[in-house]
């Protein structure tokens, strides 16, 4: 359908402020000569069109004086989407049907995902086309073991080409990727600047957090900026060997954006969409080599043996089908890692461990040298079993410290991590050893508190695996931006015994 | 969580008059107290009091002068469900987690859905705490062959227990069921009158059409009020013996209507959702046996004999379990039912058929003997095989026409059903003999009309299966109430050979 499809005169677009999350919506009052002509109702599919640029969008009727009948309103991310200003025309009409969701609903009725069908999934849903509850359904149909190797494949390919791909001149380019799960685990920040500063060529682009308090590209965004431009990433890679930037900004597999909307509130993940999503951005972001870090534990991400050998297995064959070499590490996931959850409480734990700070977290120094010596040897800096004492020495030099700030400087300025206005440190009930943590809800428990949004809530845990407590001993210290988070996430702590397992001596 | 927990002061409800379709959705100025100390974000799941009444809605936030920063602003769905007027105090709080939706994980992650985990589920689903990203999710998840008969058999006694249950007078309660996927398939409307003029008590509720044109309650619609409460429903089957209501108004199995709201634009629709959804809207209504109408043809909702088996053995299974007598009568889906198609077109059939017009649809009038005389055989008002000749003298005597009047007036007053404003005759564009109809095209021609939200939209078809057709001869005459749909319908009906087969002679 072309503009001059549109039936009916313009409208005139007024930015009506509303934040409707990332589902962009467009109001039109239910006595607009538009919706009577038209026949619209609510929540129908509608192409606006503002010259030549268009969306797709979900129609609110509007029957109060909110919005005139000559006027069209639209949602902040319709806004986004389609730009202009007040009273700039705007023409409207019925969306053609979305003929992808027929591949979805062949899906769902338990046909396999072709590759024909997949790239017609995958190009709608980058562009924006597809509602949140089609959304949803696509991601449940794709969920659990309803993907075989093949649709992952099908699925890996169709995202890669839907959005923009690198080159580089480095021969070889090396990524990282953890699966997540475990709280705290954040590497990235670490192995980044070691493996540069070991002068190979490492762009990472990370996302932000689907369903945890922190990804990466938020811990990052607390020490300089990661909403990078590709230009801007490439100027800092070619001055620096490396950058951490959000990977949506950059276009690279824009499809897994618009499906992390949706998989963030049903809080579903499943082993074809992680390595479809992983993937995809890590070719697109033209990497040869990629090390996956997978923690195994009982409520990490991975939770038995099992469970990571079929997903280490999925890695291989849809990494090996797309032509990209993948080594997958697998490491303990039975407890959060470092002290800090939520993205600046990472991020001084980074700090610690570049500056050499005595009270550094010792497990987060041990998981990036562990990664760091694997992508040295792979990069050829280090011969087999030596790359470790070589990642060693880059921290512990301080070499690792100055190229980070060299990456921070050059992604647009380094800064302090904020620090919460409001905390509070919750102390054991009573005594005994900590044998136990459930990560899941030491997660939910940050979340409460604020986290990811509010970039300095979260928890720092003050008691490790096999700590023996005395009554009233610090556990975890909350951190929220808001004295109503920092009760939400008291009231859920209550229950603390549901969290933490503490065997009475 | 009880009012008496809501944080901070009280808010100033203010009907926004916003149609989001049935999706409850809350306003709040992002620089409102409670914005700031609960760090409430876009798409968070906020619970609203209003005294003791409460709702859980979505929230968007505003950043302009939509309203104010004392104020709350509620969708229309959001303020049918509290009810109140601009002014109230309403107090809102963090929605407490959604339990049950565990349970749809696991089911989405593999495992059978269990009794305990339908109850919880259709509970929460039936007070209206699912967002409609969680019902897609649900709905994906039970969907094609992801549901065996026991999960059906656990989710129709969940749905079943979640709403109110009818008891009657009478030993044999009768009810019917169209499966649907047949257009203009209304024999219903022909059906109550015939059984309750024999003297058997039929409460009959339909729904509103899923994805078709039109279901029985828009078609009923046109002719009298169907949202009838408990009380004028009884009145109505004790004084008529039988009634035509819309099952949603009366809290049948109201999990049902939740989850249509959902099925209706993914277009989803499966066995186990289907026979749940069947049968526990006739349990609640009280029957104690129903006849199941199941149109079987290439492009009707069942497409093979083996498909048709399969779902009638879920029918027999599941009704066997839960004690209700269920017999099912494949019939000839190949074509449409009638000539009309959309909600009052499907009246003026059935009106014909009661009124022995010379041009009545004759097989509208077969169908409805065939089901009429297995109620009649069933509720021992006829002996095997004597059933069809009551059903036709009931028929031709007139004595079902006054009933159907006398249960109009009972319902609240006969009318006369709407006629478009907008017509346009389709002539075939060449010679020869039709041979197929795609009747998923032909809905989906009646939809783009208007059915069913414009009561006198829809299409008119005037060529059965088998007709020879010369050039220009009418094949359809489009109905709709505004030129825009109108002329939506006559483009897709442009590619008419995608809808009829005509096979040149």
């Amino acid at each position: 359908m072309t503009p001059g499809d549109a039936p009916a005169g313009g409208l005139l677009l007024r930015r009506l402020g509303i934040d409707t999350y990332q589902e962009p919506v467009v109001y039109l009052h239910r006595d607009s000569a538009i919706c009577k002509a038209e026949g619209f109702e609510a929540r129908a599919r509608i192409e606006v069109w503002r010259g030549a640029t268009h969306i797709l969008a979900t129609l609110n009727v509007v029957y109060d004086s909110l919005i005139g009948i000559q006027q069209l309103g639209l949602s902040e991310a319709a806004w986004r989407a389609l730009g202009g200003i007040d009273g700039d025309v705007l023409r409207v009409a019925h969306a053609r049907p979305l003929q992808s969701l027929s591949a979805v609903r062949a899906k769902i009725y338990g046909r396999p995902l072709g590759a024909e069908a997949a790239a017609a999934i995958v190009r709608d849903v980058a562009e924006g086309r597809y509602s949140d509850i089609e959304l949803a359904a696509l991601i449940t149909a794709c969920s659990g073991d309803r993907m075989d190797v093949a649709e992952t494949i099908a699925l890996t390919r169709a995202m890669v080409a839907a959005g923009q791909r690198l080159r580089w001149d480095s021969g070889t380019v090396l990524d990282k990727h953890c699966v997540g799960g475990l709280p705290g685990n954040r590497t990235t920040l670490l192995v980044v600047p070691i493996v540069a500063a070991c002068g190979l060529t490492i762009p990472k682009t990370s996302s932000r957090a689907i369903t945890s308090p922190a990804g990466t590209a938020d811990t990052m965004e607390t020490l300089a900026p990661v909403a990078l431009d590709l230009p801007t990433m490439r100027r800092v890679v070619e001055s620096e060997g490396g950058c951490i930037a959000w990977g949506g900004a950059v276009s690279l597999s824009p499809a897994d954006d618009m499906l992390i909307r949706v998989e963030r509130p049903l809080g579903l993940d499943s082993d074809g969409l992680m390595v479809a999503s992983v993937l995809s951005k890590k070719i697109a972001a033209g990497s040869t080599h990629v090390v996956i870090d997978m923690p195994v534990g009982r409520s990490a991400k991975v939770r038995s043996a099992q469970a990571a050998r079929a997903l280490a297995q999925r890695f291989h064959s849809v990494g090996g089908a797309l032509g990209i070499g993948v080594s997958v590490i697998a490491s303990d996931g039975s407890q959060p890692v470092g002290r800090g959850i939520g993205p600046a409480l990472e991020a001084w734990d980074v700090l610690a461990v570049l500056q050499n700070l005595p009270d550094a977290p010792a497990d987060l120094r041990q998981r990036a040298l562990a990664l760091a010596a694997s992508l040295l040897e792979l990069g050829g800096k280090a011969g087999a079993g030596q790359g470790r004492a070589l990642a060693a020495g880059v921290l512990d030099s301080g070499a690792a410290w100055t190229k980070l700030q060299a990456i921070c400087a050059a992604q647009g300025g380094m800064r302090e991590p904020p620090r919460a206005a409001h905390t509070h440190v919750l102390g054991a009930l009573h005594r005994g050893r900590l044998t136990a943590i459930d990560n899941r809800r030491l997660a939910q428990l940050a979340k409460l508190a604020g986290a990811p949004r509010a970039p300095a809530a979260g928890l720092e845990l003050h008691a490790p695996l096999g700590t023996l407590l005395r009554p009233g001993q610090p556990l975890l210290t909350l951190h929220a931006e808001s004295p109503g988070e920092l009760a939400y996430a008291l009231a859920y702590a209550e229950a603390q015994d549901t969290i933490f397992t503490i065997q009475q001596a």
